[in-house]
């Protein structure tokens, strides 16, 4: 692993030097000079009209999905889930890898340098992974559509899949994945949530997608998914939850009470209807920490973090009537560090010392003209195609738009999905 | 102008040549085969792995506010408006040239062959798009402040206009500009009406953009901006409304009643908070024809047509709770072939004998993979960077991606801020 030395690059308001030393920000300053011995170990890169910003964390998302993208647009929730499942069931490990390849191309001409990946097959996600050079957590899901009797199938692939990912590296971390309160059983849930604790690891669970599985749960609970969660003493500061969408008072004070992370799915949410008005400033105020995801391409049909920086922020903007709602840096932070932090990763900031995840974005363009604010043009004027190139753990994964493989992924992946839907 | 043989390209849902002569599409059939006399004229486009749809039509902009990109994000919306016409009060000429070349680059860049504007200095604009070669409407716009001593300035700068604008040529024409019911006199509407009447011109109006000025639609005049226009005789099928977000039912009834048009500006009505419910089923039951326009870049930040008609259809899912609001045929629609009908134009669609408007999008990329759906994947996976070329009436004015003048217009747009900022 050499060195790389971004020279001359937009970070944060001023132009700076930026040296990577393995898979770390060694230094950001003014001028870095290097001596000749240093120079012959390291990639020089000028970075005039370029800027940097962290890689983006991919809070939640079923990564090979991507076979599914655009399958039965239109059509109702009900039927459309049908027809998903069906092809679903057709999903073998070749499947998987590619279609979880395809899905890293994606994340990585888009910015994103990790993701959170709740999905089937979490080892073989893991080895296409690997392969492209991201950071990635699988949660393994745990689901038994409330049958006990699945419930020492799902232990043991647990346990099985935790012995496998010991030597998985510190680029792929393991979750426990719990699909969601209505369709796994409280035993199940209170097992996972041990497990979890026992050994250190994330929980990855949907919460409150959907205003009827809250009502669901009234019913059947006589409590909000949160407050029963609560009840199974479920939730800690590993837990973090997808979509939240339909929070009450109680339920928000009880995420900040237990420390328990919400990731924000905006396309998902308004494409599928769940749900508009995700409450970004009452979880703010109580300290509950938000992060950014963009759910699978079945869903939301790209895993496009910088565009769902900018779905979100306007939607916050228009449910709430309040030009002012989710600021730009608050916005950064919900897409980069917030994450990082959710999974223990020590990145997601450019600073000295932290891992060296990120994206070089292209500013010599009409996107950014003029340049009054980068953030701005960033999230509200570009697309996602400024994102010139990409560091990971200290590695280019990205130069000039080019992404090793990317033929050779995109032959595969058409060829594995005219099996799935021939 | 030669003609231009766009070879194999998926047009609809069937792949097929598409033959260009002069400005028009001359005929699209499966295998176009020429004489060697017409080969010697004809640019011939292998177009595998690409798609054709009908060039965007931008149905509510101020081009050169590309000028005020990002100034003054996150500021209250009164505090902002004044920064905003700080700047726009030193915009001379070369401001208004280089801002609307600007805005030209990025629509063309974005798929937009035809764009409606409501800015100053309406010949200045029109010659910046002519050099860019796509087509344009300009409004001429009046906008008294109530007091009636303007009238006379106002209507003989739309009459001096007027013939100008008659040695534009058949790619750009004039429209009748009437600011907002709010800001126009009773008088100089009326005035404003008759004359676009006489002339055969298009109006454009800002129509019921936020809730206040509905509100004081109805404390001043005791009816809303839409009845009160109507009660002046001011509508009409010549009548294009932006914005018409806050619409009662007898708005709409009023609106289908005279064959008004509405365009939808998704992005800026969330970003400025001004309204995210933008009755679009309701307008189609009536037969109302919707457009969609990006509104100027001062207050949504950039002019991509694609990328509105994600965030319209997005939002309609949403705040309707209905995932199969806006389907995608209606879409491209409103971003195509109502604002051609609007304006009058013979384009909008990919059809023999329609004006030859077409934007060539690669989808041998990441984003159509699988290509189950070409215009999902093009509305919800990818972004505009898939817009590989642009043919605008007959000329090729985007080549793989490169624009003439691309870099001048860059360098331009900024040394012009550099003035506005300083």
């Amino acid at each position: 692993m050499g060195n790389i030395l971004l020279k001359g690059i937009l970070a944060g308001t001023k132009i700076k030097d930026i040296l990577i030393k393995g898979n770390t920000i060694e230094q950001i300053k003014d001028n870095i000079l290097l001596s000749p011995e240093q120079e012959k170990d390291c990639k020089i890169l000028d970075c005039s009209g370029k800027a940097a910003i962290p890689g983006f964390v991919n809070m939640h998302t079923h990564s090979a999905m991507t076979l599914t993208r655009g399958y039965k647009e239109d059509t109702a929730l009900q039927e459309w889930l049908q027809h998903i499942w069906a092809v679903e069931a057709k999903m073998d490990e070749e499947a998987i890898y590619w279609g979880t390849r395809l899905a890293c191309l994606e994340m990585i001409k888009t910015g994103t340098t990790c993701f959170y990946d709740q999905y089937w097959m979490p080892q073989t996600a893991m080895e296409a992974v690997k392969e492209m050079g991201m950071r990635s957590v699988h949660a393994f899901v745990a689901l038994n559509l409330k049958d006990e009797s699945k419930n020492r199938g799902i232990m043991e692939g647990m346990e099985q899949m935790y012995s496998q990912s010991r030597s998985w590296g510190e680029m792929h971390k393991m979750s426990v994945g719990v699909h969601a309160p209505y369709t796994v059983s409280d035993n199940l849930i209170k097992w996972c949530t041990d497990f979890a604790r026992e050994k250190k690891l994330t929980v990855h669970i949907h919460m409150s997608e959907t205003e009827q599985e809250n009502l669901d749960s009234i019913k059947l609970n006589g409590c909000t998914p949160f407050e029963h969660l609560e009840k199974l003493d479920a939730l800690g500061p590993e837990t973090i939850a997808a979509h939240c969408v339909w929070l009450s008072e109680n339920d928000m004070d009880i995420m900040a009470k237990y420390g328990v992370t919400a990731v924000h799915n905006v396309n998902s949410n308004l494409k599928l209807s769940s749900g508009s008005r995700f409450k970004y400033n009452e979880l703010k105020e109580r300290g509950v920490r938000v992060c950014l995801g963009t759910d699978g391409c079945g869903s939301s049909n790209n895993l496009d973090m910088r565009e769902a920086m900018k779905t979100a922020a306007l939607l916050q903007k228009g449910w709430r009537r309040d030009p002012l709602a989710l600021p730009l840096n608050e916005l950064l932070n919900i897409a980069t560090a917030n994450g990082a932090d959710a999974l223990g990763l020590d990145a997601g900031r450019i600073e000295e010392g932290k891992l060296a995840d990120i994206a070089i974005i292209d500013i010599d363009n009409y996107a950014f003209v003029p340049n009054l604010d980068f953030l701005s043009n960033l999230v509200y004027s570009a697309n996602s195609s400024c994102i010139e190139s990409l560091i990971c753990n200290g590695e280019l994964i990205m130069e000039q738009r080019r992404v090793k493989g990317e033929r050779e992924i995109i032959e595969n992946a058409r060829k594995v999905c005219n099996k799935l839907y021939k």
